[in-house]
């Protein structure tokens, strides 16, 4: 009784221009469940490596971005009013998800160290200097910046370094015992990894020209990174211990070739320019971890939870040398100073900003945990008494109720 | 050597009507696996909140669901017969994903504390149920309800609560060990939450009027469920001890947003109109699961095990009632009256329904499992002994083969 | 202020030949994620079921992959060259990422007994015949096989059962402590399954005419697959020990119907035709894992760690043969000797090339694990010391720095 047939939709379409734009404009819907997917579930699970901050991570995650992409739409919003309004549609609540995209990006730098307050004020500023950047970038020096290496992934790397020197901790100079990950909290981790990795061509060519254009920045991001995920491992190997891999590297570093070749993806740089890119920033971004991340803490003051110096910081400016060139070698429309002007202006904005955001989330009454406490959920979440055993019982933690979580701060318990 | 090029796809393409509909019914294709990803990704991994119940959550899931949309197909093809047959098209395989949901919905109420055979019952019987429902909303009284907040969520949970009520158990009035989540366990739970906030958009949209009203009920939903986060967490915060968050919350009222919209996702209700209803939900939720479900299970008996009441019921109803008032103020061609006949008929029919099919669940012949083995996978399946060192040893289950799982029965173990 | 409209994008579309043409390639996008899914989470998840190996499975997947695709592009490119040069279309990757299923269904078989050195020449060879027997079957014998039961499932599975075999072990014949889950990694593996499970119809209408024919494709599998999950559900609770079921049958057999549907998922079998293989495909697959696993270890010396001819060999040659008979009725045009020819073809080149190419896999200097360190992360990857309680104390490995990884060839300590 069951059979087949060709879908006979019940509604008529006539072929007209109008119907077509509808068309070209719907097949963007996948690609922006693709960015939503990797603003969600990427950074969300990729900073659950931590062993005892994973409600934080992929919690503190979901708060920050829902709350960030309205504020992203308002800020974005009001650089291009129509009629006093601001209009939404597809690409608007695609651009909202990168603006939040900067804020996951920082969150990583001081994981572990911050209150959901804190973060929820560093959300508020940096939305909003990423939008004054976004816009003089795309509108004032009309660089060429599709994936976003310089406007997402350097600006928002920057900015949560800044943020973290200005936060930085004595107390945790030497570790602490928590800052670290078990066995399953890095497969959670992988979760994050592997959505980031397979989803990034569409955040490369979201908002790219539809058509040649849009599939050349797909295919550019693919072959990046799958030449990156092999300099990784192999960088990986070389520098470890007997050989062995590191699972920091694996997660992080696997992604840094789909950062570095944002700024060119729909640039015609074939595919092995392409897949140099990706390769260098496999290197770097190994390279970094291993020997650059324990110099940043030890003598700049820079404790950079997640690395995010690593992934998205070096390879971040990778993306915008390479834009540079490759506008230089007429591989798209452009000048090249344009392309460094805006590399300059997001390092700037991202470090001046950083630094200002800093010293208000330092104010003393945002409710930061205490260091004893840092990368552990449990003071700030419900945390089942009945765990696994390999739970240490809690320190008797000391601390006012006025630290317990920044919400009391609405309910006037300070 | 290798170079990127245009693609030219070898089939040939005449630009007339046939081609236009192809299009725009191929576009579903995307929406259909965000949908299929709610279902057994989403639902699935939800559930997996409990400390000993993931397989029964993930993998009864996934029984359930796949045997469900077998079934969904042909009690919803009933009503459309062309010559005798069942037409299968891409909506045809979204409706019978849509059905199956309200089984799951119904599923995490009795969580833990059913067998699969009971379940199987369950699922005969609720989606015959709904597709009568569905049939007498859509096509009778020709109801709004694109996103489905009445005929699946109110719908799905009335019924899982009148059946729970059915199968009431005085033996976990004091709770049971294995009633909880330990660290990890809500972890995985978190990949459920995060796929369906992250898909609701296409859900909602699925089956609306391709083009601006289906673009609409996309925007509507993203901005109802950034809204909901936001008084979620406001609201946990507030009504827990020390301001910690509950992960229960987070995992489920951050949810509530999606689900109330449902009703007018395709209605022209604005964007603070779409927010307004998400941050209402979000509230409703969390207070819902705070002080409303302990009373309904300490006065009226109904052990709600995932709080679907405080996810899908609650929230349900206020999307119906949303979509009463929006097409009396003119949102959207409709009739007022009918929309609450809908609400009405989804809970009258739930309702009723739920109550026969819970005491066709009681008849102590489905391998129903004792007070003592709820919560736990091991009765239903093989679980290795050598395990996590959290892992309690098992109580001696003085169970008869009988219980040990319903397919027995087929085995005429009985 | 806010304000949904009609998105009016600003390029602008002419109503000609070359837009539709983009437009239907563009289609293809969203079913290239899907496929990209199903590879890197899909296989990579599933495979995290040994309770000390999720590093290597996911970890190692991804390098394999990653890895593959590149090689793939190049040896499927060097059959149809343009102008002496590879060019890169969408169509192009979805095939670069097929090529890779075939490895990492071969590492299905060795896993836990490989160095990732060994599993690296595995995937250069492995893709090198691939790539020739897909020739052979797409353009000299003209054979259908859209969904690739005989070029990607039963290839993949004999080529890596031959190489198994190859590899015995006979040190592992009375299993090993770390060669099974716990309870975690049984769920982990479930992320891999359900996505899996849940994009094939998209896997399997990849390369499918578009239209309508692709459309039957992605109905044809979704229906398999739900019948297949019934069969596999009741033939693992018939089998198993006091009705129970297996996780290790959940995991693998409720896939086999999306794999027996492959060559057939185009033809005009009906919707009973594609129950009625998923369902074959679940009792045989669910038998395999029961009955017929434990029989090739013991008598034949084929220790397949994930019991991939359970799931892709049977269920494959299942497809290939349920082609051959579609074709013989008519039910898509083609002969139904060359469907014949095709499935030897595959059968062959794969025995004789896993053959070969674990012989060369056997020679003594590719870093292979020693029994005792076998399905250990650890021998491969820095693991944390502070870890679960549930890990017992590393045993002292007597390796010398050769074997603790291959990559050490690399820097010359051999």
């Amino acid at each position: 009784m069951l059979n087949v047939t060709p879908p006979v939709p019940s509604f008529s379409v006539p072929c007209h221009m109008g119907d077509f734009q509808r068309l070209l404009t719907w097949r963007v819907s996948p690609v922006f469940q693709d960015v939503h997917v990797m603003i969600f579930i990427g950074f969300g699970f990729l900073m659950t490596f931590l062993k005892r901050y994973g409600f934080s991570s992929v919690g503190g995650n979901l708060l920050l971005a829902a709350f960030g992409l309205q504020w992203g739409l308002l800020t974005q919003g009001f650089w291009h009013l129509t009629d006093g309004k601001i209009k939404i549609n597809i690409f608007k609540i695609i651009n909202a998800d990168f603006s939040t995209a900067t804020v996951l990006i920082s969150f990583g730098a001081v994981l572990g160290k911050t209150s959901l307050v804190q973060l929820l004020i560093m959300t508020v500023l940096e939305i909003g200097i990423f939008a004054i950047n976004e816009h003089l970038v795309a509108n004032v020096f009309e660089a060429n910046d599709v994936g976003a290496s310089m406007i997402i992934h350097a600006f928002g790397a920057y900015f949560g370094l800044a943020v973290a020197r200005v936060l930085y901790r004595p107390g945790l100079k030497n570790g602490h015992e928590n800052d670290g990950s078990v066995y399953h909290s890095d497969l959670f981790a992988m979760i994050g990894t592997v959505f980031l990795w397979m989803f990034w061509p569409s955040f490369n060519s979201a908002i790219a020209e539809p058509g040649y254009t849009q599939l050349m920045a797909v295919i550019n991001t693919y072959l990046s990174l799958a030449a990156c995920v092999v300099s990784a491992y192999a960088i990986s190997c070389l520098v470890e211990h007997k050989g062995k891999l590191d699972m920091v590297h694996i997660q992080n570093a696997t992604l840094a070739g789909g950062v570095a070749v944002g700024t060119c993806a729909d640039m015609n740089i074939g595919p092995f320019g392409a897949m140099l890119i990706g390769f260098v920033a496999g290197i770097i971004s190994t390279l970094g971890f291993k020997y650059l991340s324990p110099i940043l803490a030890a003598k700049l003051g820079i404790q950079d939870t997640c690395g995010v110096h690593n992934l998205h910081g070096m390879p971040g400016i990778l993306g915008g040398l390479a834009g540079i060139v490759a506008v230089a070698l007429g591989k798209k429309d452009g000048k090249a100073a344009m392309q460094a002007a805006a590399l300059a202006s997001s390092l700037g904005f991202a470090l001046v900003g950083g630094v200002i955001t800093g010293f208000i989330m330092k104010l003393p009454f945002w409710a930061q945990p205490p260091d004893q406490n840092c990368f552990d959920d449990s003071i700030y979440w419900e945390v089942t008494k009945n765990e696994n055993t390999d739970r240490k019982p809690l320190k008797q933690i000391g601390l006012h109720d006025c630290f317990s979580s920044g919400v009391n701060i609405l309910k006037g318990n300070m």
